[in-house]
């Protein structure tokens, strides 16, 4: 059978073994040949072609829920669930999501994006069924890299607690986006290798000796000889802990042994962990020796593994971890921390200079967040890089453990505003809500790198919290724009102009310069142009004198709770008139498409902007002008 | 030694044992005498008395680190600090704090109030250590109830793998708040067993025969007989597996015991964990046998143990766990969820009717949230109740995995605005500003317990999420206002008043309908009076048709991002005049007092709010009057 002939997982229950490593093979083609198109997850896809076909042939998926941690491992999963023709549109503005999502297909039961959270989700679910009388088993598929995650041990406590009849499975890649992190990881390692060495399941000895992704063999043996007797006894001593019973370690690419495994799973009534070990990139030859550069990818030629296009133009994270190391050099109090962002955030540089001085934690926010609070108390200038939108996870710890002490942390939110591909799970849009009303942290918005790069100076001395918010990709608005030091609650006169101010923040302020150009030569509106990087504190005096022309606030961000609600109101606190136009995501999740198809179906793009200001002025002057509301 | 004439905790390093136990037994009668007098923190403060003295004569404190988790229970440590003569002043405005602050003492480190924080702050100020070349230790003292938080693991992962030398003190009770919650807990007491008969430490093995509140000894029996030849050998593995060494348990009583553990810690180059196994409320019997009435109490009689004043008046909580199990009767598909706050929230008595359909999960809010998503994906109706200052901790959650997929979660915020006496850590003042840009969200606020009760009626039949916030203790504005039944987006005027409009929200309403009066009487200014009780979805007909005249917003929650916030930007988008006031909290955050007294500082009394409405008209009809910034 071939894969588009497949009309439902079910079918793949009567196929030989023979007929199933052939269709994984198609999958592993289909899988490459799209995502070199379109960009996307391909190692940790590749990684689990046999682990998803053998969990449709021992389930029944959908009456059995099948849960994806973070999920961007839900390809095969997609191809084999009636989304083979639909596929070449993955991660496309309108096509199929690079993330499981119950609107696509009822094969997709939660929505996930964000790590940690299957399990939980998982004993929800199992909850219900028990409450319901129902008798399906449920499923979380859950890599080794989310296990560092709070929530999962929060997770795994309560269901190990309750004895209730789910299944976790533990996709043992042996890395979480770029690496190992923490002691868990080290003590999986001990489980490889006491069951390698004294079980008799041959497979997984053979598997240990092969596979070359395994890897830190030196490491490992020194270890392993160290641990060896007490590997023996403790073996699966965390998982049986909290409660689990601890099924493997298996052969994550043997679909015959994991169905025999997942058959004896199904039926164990209780909470069961399978160990199941996948090599990421497996099939094909360049992931597998490359697996973090192709964890998310863009587009790439597949014979030779190289992007189809080369990276171009200044990106926030690099130009920010080039700062930050100089910055390092000259000041030892300061360190970076990170939560499994080392790469993404540009901290890598950092890290090879400074390697003692770079504290990667894992996919653990909250954690990295506090432990960063705590080396403040202790004197250190940390600078905490995350993403935006997993920034989200600890939110309390950057009230509660850093701003109510005042401590001086740097939050450095990478990937604000919208994302793009990885859609409505990703986009950074709420974090100016988040921070904004929480006392002693100062909020900032570059409007490109060579602000970015003069506000992380500013911060190195702050004697407070402070939060730096940029986009993907880069901005460099180049070098005639003014460029005096940043200091906090100053904003910018770019450009004059008596008709009406733009206020713009962060990536906005480039539209925005185009926007006055339109307002300029197609309508003949005089703009002013306000660069409002310090989002807080704002430049009181500075609103103030603009007062007397209408304003219009732009953020790449919603606007409830966002930069133009908080001019509108210090506007009323003042009893100033209230911007007339704010510009901004509305009240909706955004989904997935390149960031220009988004902002043009949010009205976002310079030459909507431009039109929508004129009919609002023109509007008004029509009815007799003056302040908004009179 | 008397304690009052204790210099400095150091000079405990002179004391003989038995002078030790003089001084345990009169830091007793102090901490006793004063929270019976002040409330506050009872019983965790008696379990921890010899443990705090073997602690301040085995460390340099403030030398070493010494960092408080949850921090409830360093009453005893304030006393040893220098602390003795103004502790009466505890919980008071102005007096000392109910938790650590640095800002009151350089032996308190860290502040803290949320649960889970001390290990991640503890790994932070060793590594600033190791950078700088020091040589202090850093303890961390962490209850059981708190290690069921996602945010300690992390650390104990991060921290097992980095090796970093510091201590973890396991502040072993059995109990969290108000019980043993998880797998994790059930691990503790195979620990606690299967040392207490397999080693020759006869303390621990008496201790565990003679303690009652050991408690669950059936049970226990049981699962020890079942698991005593594995737990001989896998015993401490879950904190090896974490890459801890184990020292433990040990009698949490005795003072001399305790300080030969510790010093082999001390000296221990790497992480370390003590178990130590105390009693709640030790040494003052009505604690111990009650120690979770005892846990936070009010003022109470020494010797009956009863509360001085009886609890009068209505309670939001009360009334919430009541309706809930109405509507529980109707419907099956309603659940329970809470983290720890089982009795706090008022849903004791849904799980004593309905046991299978409570999840108490523990310290956990992240993985409440993301299970109860579960349980709504899979046809349940899941009410979670959690403090508005501890759902700070699932504001990913709330947004990602409950709100994106628009699952029917209705959040219970109690205690949301200012608490009171436990002060900045606790008051739950940005809840609206987190909740109100999430789309799909509806926010709503009770003025009193009669519309809380219609609006979990009409939560029960919401097709997406709900949050519902409510103040600690309870308001009643009695039958004679209007209630009809609950339906969002729909505001109720009150009163009516051409002067002004006064929109208020949740506990305001009170305040308002007494500033109305004043206004009336004193100031002859006829006010409008609506209870915006929909937060969002907004009354935006209702709100336009007030917009006729001044504005005045009045909200427990601080004004940026608040409701206040929101009216701004609402008004700003349609055009119409900005509110005149917004009354809220300011931004800063607040510290401990009495609501009332918090309330007055902040200007928030209805007569302060009669006093600045007069003035702010005044001013206006004095300047000829109209819309705000006109």
């Amino acid at each position: 059978m071939r894969l588009e002939d497949l009309r439902s997982p079910a079918e793949l229950k009567q196929l030989s073994y023979e007929e199933l490593d052939a269709l994984a093979a198609e999958i592993r083609r289909r899988v490459v040949d799209v995502v070199a198109q379109r960009g996307g997850h391909l190692a940790s896809n590749l990684g689990v072609v046999e682990l998803t076909i053998a969990l449709h042939r021992v389930f029944d998926i959908p009456a059995d829920k099948l849960i994806f941690d973070v999920g961007h491992q839900s390809y095969v999963h997609k191809l084999l669930t009636g989304r083979y023709w639909r596929f070449p549109s993955l991660r496309t503005f309108g096509g199929l999501a690079g993330f499981p999502k119950p609107s696509e297909s009822e094969y997709d039961v939660f929505e996930t994006g964000h790590a940690s959270t299957a399990i939980s989700a998982a004993l929800g679910m199992a909850r219900a069924r028990d409450l319901n009388g129902g008798k399906n088993q449920v499923i979380a598929l859950v890599g080794d890299g989310a296990l560092t995650g709070g929530l999962c041990y929060e997770a795994l406590n309560d269901a190990g607690s309750s004895g209730t009849r789910m299944i976790v499975i533990l996709n043992d890649n042996e890395m979480s986006i770029s690496q190992n992190v923490g002691a868990l990881s080290r003590h999986l390692t001990d489980l490889r290798v006491s069951k390698g060495w004294t079980s008799t399941k041959r497979v997984v000895k053979t598997r240990l000796q092969k596979v070359p992704v395994i890897g830190k063999p030196a490491y490992k043996l020194v270890h392993a000889a160290k641990t060896f007797v007490k590997s023996f006894f403790v073996d699966e001593g965390f998982f049986s802990a909290l409660g689990f019973h601890y099924f493997g370690p298996i052969d994550g690419h043997d679909i015959r042994r994991m169905e025999h495994t997942l058959r004896l799973a199904k039926e164990f009534d209780g909470p069961a962990v399978i160990h199941v070990l996948t090599q990421k990139g497996h099939g094909y030859p360049k992931a597998e020796q490359a697996p973090d550069r192709f964890h998310g990818i863009a587009p790439f030629y597949v014979e030779t593994g190289l992007l189809r296009e080369g990276k171009t133009g200044p990106s926030f994270s690099a130009e920010m971890g080039e700062e930050l190391r100089a910055m390092a050099r000259e000041d030892h109090r300061i360190v970076a921390v990170t939560a499994a962002m080392k790469d993404g955030t540009g901290l890598s540089g950092f890290g090879e200079e400074f390697p003692g001085r770079l504290f990667d934690v894992g996919i653990a926010e909250e954690h990295a967040v506090t432990m960063a609070a705590g080396m403040a108390a202790a004197g250190m200038k940390p600078f905490t890089a995350i993403y935006a939108t997993f920034f989200q996870r600890a939110y309390d710890q950057m009230i509660h453990d850093v701003c109510m002490q005042r401590l001086p942390v740097t939050f450095l939110l990478d990937r604000a505003g919208l994302v793009g591909e990885d859609g409505e799970t990703h986009h950074g849009v709420w974090d100016f809500a988040a921070m904004l009303p929480v006392p002693n942290l100062t909020v900032l918005a570059p409007r490109d790198v060579r602000e970015l790069r003069r506000m992380l100076r500013w911060a190195g001395e702050a004697a407070g919290p402070v939060a730096i918010r940029y986009g993907r990709g880069g901005i460099d608005l180049g070098e005639n724009l003014p460029s005096r030091p940043f200091r906090p609650g100053r904003w910018e006169i770019l450009e004059s102009g008596v008709d009406c101010a733009l206020l713009a923040v962060g990536s906005m302020v480039k539209e925005a310069i185009e926007t006055r150009r339109i307002l300029a030569e197609q309508y003949h509106i005089r703009a002013a142009l306000v660069n409002c990087s310090s989002v807080k504190p704002m430049d009181r005096a500075l609103l103030g004198s603009l007062s007397d022309r209408p304003l219009v606030t732009m953020e790449e961000h919603v606007l409830l709770g966002g930069f133009g609600s908080a001019v509108a109101c210090r506007c009323a606190e003042e009893g100033w008139p209230a911007p007339m136009l704010m510009f901004g995501i509305p009240d909706a999740f955004i989904p997935h498409g390149s960031r220009g198809q988004l902002m043009r179906t949010l009205g976002l793009c310079p030459d909507q902007m431009a039109k929508r200001i004129q009919a609002e002025l023109n509007g008004r002057r029509e009815h007799g002008g003056g302040a908004p509301g009179a």
